[in-house]
């Protein structure tokens, strides 16, 4: 007997059309683009759209400091001040001690990652979240400098969260994303195309595990709303 | 006096064309492509095929967990309740320990082959195989970083396969396979090709040692069925 | 409630236009260009607007001598003898021993980080500044050679700066910066583009959290008076 | 006195002509292509051209399994059963002990050059050989890392070579070979060119010491037959 | 009050009209070029304008041997004879020890600027001069391989030189520079570009502190009377 | 007194014409190609230019045996039987032990070069010599990993040379020469361009210090008499 696949909105809906409705429930999926892309509205729309249906989301920073992400969340409209909606601040400069980085530098090695998977269960022990957001792993892949640990680390850490059946939204920069892709269930690349004197943003999917889906490079925009996707559109490189 | 060769269905019929009517009974082939390109499927696909004709197939799984393997093959129609096709999981995560990773990061050289070796040798003496999938062979491969020993260790993990007389697929990671694809007798790569605003699939044979083969690139889909080769059309690039 | 944005002056009329009205108060930028594209000369601008405004402006120099920078800034026009204007001298060979960077290449690591922090804080305490430009942040950053480390030091320091409530522009060399483009709120990227036997100076907003932006990559002048920006008008390539 | 070259047949009839005749008796050459390309194939053209002349010819092959190869060579029918034709496995996985490759990874360096020459000249004492192969020459190459050491061994490998008065085919993996064309006589290229949606072969030779030759990139194919080569055609790319 | 510049004659017309009349008094620049374009000839004519102004030249030759520099001045017309000019052989071969560098290479690190800056200094102090050659800066800065303690002791070198209000013109090998662009006031680039079966001589300012430029590619020659510049041409590339 | 630049003829005519009438005597020169671009060809017709003019000339070759040498030499039709012709094998396999490579790798660094220099005064102090070929540089150059070092070295090497006023004529492999091309006097740079399925031989002279010189890409062509250039014509690209 074949399981119906349960469907999970990003927040945007021409996305979720490139997605054939949406991602699936219960994996994890990685979100990659350059400086100013946007990663991190997406990220937002994704945990906003559970906190919309009464979902609860679970949104870790790693890197912005939370009070200036909750203002640039506000100021995009997004309902940042829900009860169903919980950031943590996993930034090496919390004031209460970061959760994830350590301050001694000799003690790193993968041990972020732990750290990061206790903090992430510790809070997935605590309420059902159907909705998790990590941006960017980045600075936690830093800290497992060796490929082949790298992968069995993060491959543990995907195992780890597929206990608690929440469906998780990762974010890399472009540059230090090449492992994952081939780990997740899922790749969602942001691109910007320079043609001529202008800067076209496109949105694609390269990756989708168990899902067909619209392979084809499409235009978005990031508006005071957000990001907005044109899945009829297409674009000229 | 020369030997017939006997050919062995890839379970895909464009391909099996494009071989000039399937892979080389006994012998190792490689399929590479990058994140999304369905090598998982078409390494099913090959494994189903000997299922479907009363053969037995071995699918060894280094990094997708079994569990959400099997879910997605099943998706695509596969039958993968069959007592003539068995997966084992060797993903660094298994619960009942990895049969191929060590636990500890010091004892890993060129062990894990050995122990993927030995695995697959006990699973291969225990039944009468005739297919092997190993997907992928990436993270063994990581844990022998010297090029000189992989390429011994490969080779001689062909040469004990050889022994037991199946015929084997790997799958890898566009970017890890170069040596293997000297040491196999046959290299199956999956491309993307962007053209304009549209990805387009192609399946190409670059290698096939003892048989004529379509040198030509062709176009493929990834359907609800799984994968199809239009062994007939062209690619523009 | 969401809060509204405080718009900070770049003291280049057509910039400003192109980031809705300027920089967002209270955040951290980076202004990165190729050897003699105009960084420091933008950087002068930034710190100016607000000295004509009666703010106060700090302007730290890691490179040029004090003297050297003061007589360019001058020889363009700027108002370099106000009370409200104050530069630091904190190049390697400033004769009364450099506020940043250590005599012994041993006990580097990091912490010129902590010493250009702890007199930008030791200034910034004595005074109310209003708008801190560190040209360029090159140096410093090369004392930190691990990756991890730098982000999680950088990091600190950005949150340092927040507590001060200064607008920060930092300046950097284009092959040096990366990392820092993915950490700070915008990035002003100058560009030099060859076509046919021209230079044709461009100006391009990559990111800007916070804020809707022109994307478009503009024309720049260096002319007697600085900088001047072409909003209206478009590069092409 | 100028002394007169002695020409020995590829037996490839396209590749003899391209070559003036043949390769010159006595020296050294490198057949180098991707994997697929016909190195193996070539190679054995040329021990049979010998072998079909009265001539021994001793095949040294070093990946591929001996029995393996043999197949393949007479499936294309070659008289591999000859008595003047003699492989030698060489390969890490030789059941009764590696000629070349040591069982301990610390006594590698350079040896491998030692036992293959050792081997080499012990076969070439006892039989009167004209022709030997080496396919491929890339692990053993391998053993010796530092380019200044690899460059004298190969150097007093092919002295010593010449002291036998036999000609000699090396294949190389492309990405491999780069110091030994300057060190051989003479580099044949066997190369893929994409041109569209196929893939042409093409055969090139790019230094040939001691004689005029077609510099003119060819087209080949590999039949059943093996490697025909078109001498008066020419590849569009 | 906002200095006047003092402007310095390269001695080559064209590219004085290209920098607006010329160099600024008692700051260094950088000429760089690959082989054979001609760095050492722009540099001569620099030291000679000065000569035949009646100023003092130094010329620091830190490669070509005095005497063959010499010859191939004399032959270009420089009159290399005039007790204004000085050339100091601080080659690595100079028979009377070398001022710069040394002959171990373990103390290598620095020192080797320190001594430059030493023997600089002892003739700067003796004579009034005012315009400094170093051709090439390569060697010294191959002493320092770490980058931030190359910076500091280039920043620390330019800082000497302008106390003794010197004009210095340094020479670069192409792939050599990088950081120098950066710290110095000036870049004169010298470029080859090939168009069709020409080599088309170019020179191009890319960086000039504290004046306007001509920032278009020009074309140069070198004649029997050395470097001609035409400030007025273009190159089409 | 301007000194008379004595020319020094290269042995092929069109070679001569393209710089201004020869090599200037008494300087060292690089010619750097691909295999099988005819390097040591050039060098056999600019030693017996010389042995034709009855000088003395010397030809140390370092990679091929002294008697392969001679016998494409004699083949291309030279004089390899003159008096005036010495050919001094320094391969690291010459039977009577190598003069320029040592039996241990652990004493090469930067030994071979003196070997190479000791060696070469040893011959020039025998007999007046005018001419010198090393053919190739390459290896003795491996032995000097470190960059400054080998400045250095080569420095020394050159300034050596000097002393006994010989014409040197240096042949690299293109990928290995860089530096040289700074420290030597010309370079001469052999191409082979694909246009089409076609190699296009080219020569250029891309630097000649202390002379005017054609600065063209050039056709040349290897015959049965050598090397023959083509002054007029041009190379389409």
């Amino acid at each position: 007997m074949i399981p119906m696949v349960k469907r999970v909105s990003t927040g945007i809906a021409g996305l979720d059309e490139m997605l054939g409705g949406g991602l699936i429930a219960g994996r994890a999926y990685l979100v990659e683009g350059p400086p100013g892309a946007g990663k991190t509205i997406l990220a937002t729309h994704f945990a906003m759209a559970g906190v919309d249906r009464g979902e609860n989301a679970l949104y870790v920073t790693l890197e912005e400091p939370a009070d200036q992400l909750k203002e640039d969340m506000a100021r995009l409209g997004f309902n940042v001040g829900s009860g169903n909606f919980k950031i943590v601040d996993a930034t090496p400069v919390n004031p209460e001690r970061s959760v994830v980085f350590s301050e001694s530098p000799d003690i790193e090695f993968g041990e972020s990652f732990e750290r990061l998977l206790n903090s992430l269960s510790a809070e997935l022990r605590k309420r059902d979240y159907q909705r998790v957001v990590i941006d960017p792993i980045t600075m936690v892949k830093l800290t497992v400098p060796n490929e082949l640990e790298y992968r069995k680390i993060f491959l543990a850490f995907l195992k780890t969260l597929r206990r608690y059946n929440v469906t998780v939204l990762m974010t890399a920069e472009v540059e230090k994303s090449d492992v994952e892709k081939y780990l997740v269930s899922g790749v969602i690349r942001l691109l910007r195309v320079e043609s001529g004197d202008k800067i076209v943003r496109a949105i694609q999917i390269t990756k989708f595990r168990g899902s067909a889906f619209d392979e084809v490079m499409r235009p978005y925009k990031i508006t005071n709303q957000g990001i907005q996707v044109f899945p009829e559109e297409t674009v000229f490189i």
